[in-house]
């Protein structure tokens, strides 16, 4: 069963670009790789070969169950949907989505038992028209309109990762805490009480006025630290250091 | 004035990834590249510069002004928020975000007025605890966990090309139509009445009860396809061809 878009690279001339293509769709948990009219004979020979595993860095079980076709047309034949990326304004009537659009749409025709594809020109020269017409669309990447092209492994990875975040379940922000967890308030109030009174008895509060002002300051900073409960310690411990023997002798001396 | 995020590059080993991280900088619209111990002494002599220049595929002015600094300190001294590029989970206490998640924070602090910066460790190592502190925040990439480890250039593409669909204003699906445009409905029943009526003249709709079925099947088809105003002439063309001369006599002789 097909769980993830299949991915054609159609003439692809160099086997480094294979492999690359191979480790990013690993990256991204992308498995199935087609491959139309490589420019160099399958299998490779040894040279070739080694030069695609180590561009691969690893990714070698995409590689080994890579197929090799001599038309697109057969590439394709057993699938329900075709995508082809290209950078270019064919002069055809088509349907074009960016690979934030194109997603969704490639999640919801899997979720229905489609096979869907995506389709890679070569190096250079993209895709050619007689290709764009087997696609059902075609996907644009937004990018810099003045320096727009992409190597063929780097398409190929900003599609996979597409495909990877809208399954993606990571909390898009968190706060990463290890062992610990969030100070209570009432951990954070017990501290700030005590810097407070910490910094009446150093004489800190000069022009009671002032005093107001000056406390919201300090509590603002604390709060937007969001502090955990060992860090809430920590700070204890750099109170007692600074507001230390010699002052507090001083202060009850007074 | 700082339009964009400054990307700094840590102890980077080989200069091939420089010269593919300002590429990729390029195709995402960012410009400022700053460089923090770079494993081979700048300015690069001939060959190593050539190397860099080749696998920028044309980004030099990127690299032309690059700067380069003996300390991240230094090289992020005049920013006001850091983010930290990391696959790993430090022990320390950190806000860690998803690219899509940190890039409309960059874009807020910036429209604010502030420098932010994007720190990218070493090939392998990544960023160590010491560079780590200096950030503000962490962001990871969401990527399979089993072959989560991306080129350096493959990774400020992936943080590039967010930055740059933040701001990127192309529809997300539309049908490309060049000169031509949609159909209106008039043009579309008109084809429609006339497939409809050719149909008939051709004893098409043998069965007289499945003739509801069957044209609104051809109906759903035809609007599915969104035809544009060309189309619909195009079409018109091949019922002509297709319902042409022989078959009119014949229906005529009737």
């Amino acid at each position: 069963m097909t769980i993830a878009p299949v991915i054609l690279l159609i003439e692809p001339q160099l086997v480094e670009n294979i492999g690359m293509t191979a480790r990013a769709m690993m990256n991204c948990g992308l498995i199935e790789l087609r491959i139309v009219d490589p420019r160099d004979a399958w299998p490779l020979h040894d040279e070739l070969q080694q030069r695609m595993l180590a561009a691969s860095s690893g990714a070698d079980e995409i590689l080994q169950n890579a197929r090799i076709y001599a038309t697109a047309e057969e590439a394709i034949a057993d699938l329900h949907y075709i995508y082809a990326t290209t950078s270019r304004n064919h002069d055809m009537i088509n349907r074009i989505m960016t690979p934030r659009a194109a997603i969704p749409d490639m999640v919801d025709r899997i979720g229905a038992g489609q096979k869907v594809g995506v389709m890679f020109g070569r190096e250079r020269t993209g895709l050619v028209n007689d290709y764009i017409v087997l696609a059902n669309a075609k996907i644009t990447i937004p990018l810099n309109p003045e320096f727009a092209s992409l190597n063929l492994a780097q398409s190929v990875l900003l599609i996979g990762y597409e495909w990877f975040q809208a399954k993606d379940k990571t909390e898009a922000n968190r706060l990463h805490m290890g062992n610990t967890r969030p100070a209570t308030r009432e951990e954070y109030l017990n501290f700030y009480h005590r810097l407070e009174s910490e910094l009446e008895s150093a004489g800190f509060f000069v022009a009671g006025d002032m005093r107001p002002t000056m406390t919201r300051s300090l509590q603002n900073m604390l709060q937007r630290a969001e502090m955990t409960e060992q860090e809430i310690r920590t700070w204890h411990g750099v109170l007692t250091a600074l507001a230390g023997i010699p002052k507090r002798r001083k202060a009850s001396d007074a």
